[in-house]
């Protein structure tokens, strides 16, 4: 295998993404629920299946699934889709990681039993690829970074007003208020509180990493400092974790990306992916502050310019970008 | 990834294996429906979830993936695995190709939109692994064997008492009245045909080789020079295909493997494990015709060889043994 690394694609739903204005990702509140298999069926196979088109915007912005595909496709990595649990399972082959979707985390995400299994579940998957020297996870689940302020602050953390977002007007009134709900309705035993605010990619991201004996990449903005915080809670260490976005995640300052990873204590890198001067304006707006990151965006760019330059990069982009408009 | 290759575990139930005497794969008919998806869980973890204890025959012998696992923790291989179709489900995290369990060939195995779906399916895990240069993919289905010989016969080869068993007095009437009557009723044109007299791991093994683009080594016997003939018929060529098993089939006298590979024309290779001097009686029943192959045991342990010699192998497997048996 090319270099010893490994791409999972965790995919999964939380019912937060149904709250109007609370995400971008899927034209509508209730498309939203098929962004993750969508977004897995493109990467994997070019085509999707279960929506029409690839997942775009309410404003018709495509899916940062196509800049990672773009990156596999000068990177080459071995790829894998895991699903956590979503509403909506893709139609192509996936690990099945036995995680049920996330239910709104105001009455709960899901039940202690499931998020020991998926953490179970997920931990057997780290292992049984631990040979690889490096695993890239990233994640698809609109809604996740409401979903990710809760958990850090549910652990403890000064995460209010911290995560970051699809929208450049970062939604985060009516994301604290929705995360305030949740917490104060949430147990106070820990398991059971992580449990109640998380989502089954948080849970399902962290056993695999946990389980995973190599490098692991965890692809993702403020989602996946999340993710990190639940690793050093379930592992009680971060050695080895990095997380690794794009720059607009960043550079965000409707949320503070570095201000969380100095809290959770986790190493972070960033692509500086320039996007300003692609054919297509719907590519063009992500640096005005749009989409900013998923499906592992950000480490498979940074990945994709290391090997191949940035260039080359922009011009696989524009290309894949240009096959999907045709 | 140590030496760029990769284990998969292609695991599916026939109905075929609920006829009386036609396989040992399990201490009872019924338990053969078990079979695979404890061998998986094994294989993964080293313990077994759907089944107490590792699969045995009814004189209790110790599943062939005892084999394989103590091969892979000197081998390190990243290992998956997909499930192609079992009336069980396993408790670890497998990779779900979508099909679904094989019924008795007499009445037709399955749908042809099951088999198009699953042949689809396979196709693309194998692509999505394909920057790997090797892939070796074992299988665990009782009463493989006989739609192994069904589908032999069914695309026209003369293969009828020459497919290979778990008993050392290998069954063939039984299975040749059970095949012949299957043959009899399976329809004339060829996808249909294929449908109604293989089993869903034949199909899934055909598609992840297919879409795979380095080496792939079937490890498994006859069953695995089922899976070749399918790979010539829906591909056209059996280029960087190999069928690679153990001595014990090899030199079974009740079957004809290298006939039958000859007439399919792939490459084989096997593997010389002597288990004559194991401290267990029922590993040295292997030596006596006993299971011979099953859950890549052959390719895996023909690897462990060559990169660790045949002493360190057997330790691992005698070691491997004992834990099970305390």
């Amino acid at each position: 295998m090319r270099e010893g690394k490994l791409f999972v694609l965790v995919i999964g739903t939380t019912d937060v993404s149904l709250v109007p204005g609370i995400t971008l990702a899927g034209a509508t509140p209730e498309l939203t629920h098929f962004t993750p298999a969508a977004d897995a069926e493109y990467l994997l196979t070019g085509e999707t299946r279960s929506l029409r088109g690839v997942p775009i915007t309410p404003s018709g912005l495509p899916t940062p699934a196509l800049i990672s595909r773009a990156s596999l496709s000068l990177l080459k990595l071995p790829t894998l889709i895991a699903n956590a649990g979503s509403r909506i399972a893709p139609r192509i082959p996936y690990v099945e990681l036995g995680g049920s979707h996330g239910r709104d985390i105001r009455r709960g995400a899901m039940e202690t039993g499931t998020m020991e299994i998926l953490l179970k579940r997920g931990k057997e998957l780290g292992s049984s690829l631990s040979s690889v020297e490096e695993i890239i996870i990233g994640e698809s689940i609109p809604g996740g970074t409401t979903t990710a302020m809760a958990t850090l602050l549910g652990l403890g953390y000064d995460a209010l007003g911290k995560v970051s977002s699809t929208a450049p007007n970062n939604p985060m009134e009516l994301k604290e208020k929705l995360v305030l709900d949740a917490v104060k309705t949430a147990p106070k035993a820990i398991e059971s509180r992580i449990a109640w605010l998380a989502d089954p990619v948080l849970i399902a991201v962290a056993g695999i990493s946990i389980g995973f004996l190599g490098r692991k990449v965890l692809a993702g903005g403020t989602q996946m400092l999340a993710a990190a915080a639940l690793i050093k809670n379930f592992a009680g260490t971060l050695e080895k974790v990095e997380v690794r976005t794009t720059k607009w995640v960043v550079e965000d300052h409707t949320a503070d990306f570095q201000g969380l990873a100095t809290q959770v204590g986790v190493k972070t890198s960033y692509a500086s992916l320039n996007l300003s001067k692609s054919r297509f304006p719907g590519l063009r707006a992500y640096e005005e502050g749009y989409v900013k990151e998923g499906v592992g965006a950000g480490a498979l760019s940074l990945e994709a310019m290391s090997a191949h330059g940035e260039e080359t990069l922009l011009k696989a982009i524009d290309r894949e970008y240009e096959r999907l408009l045709h």
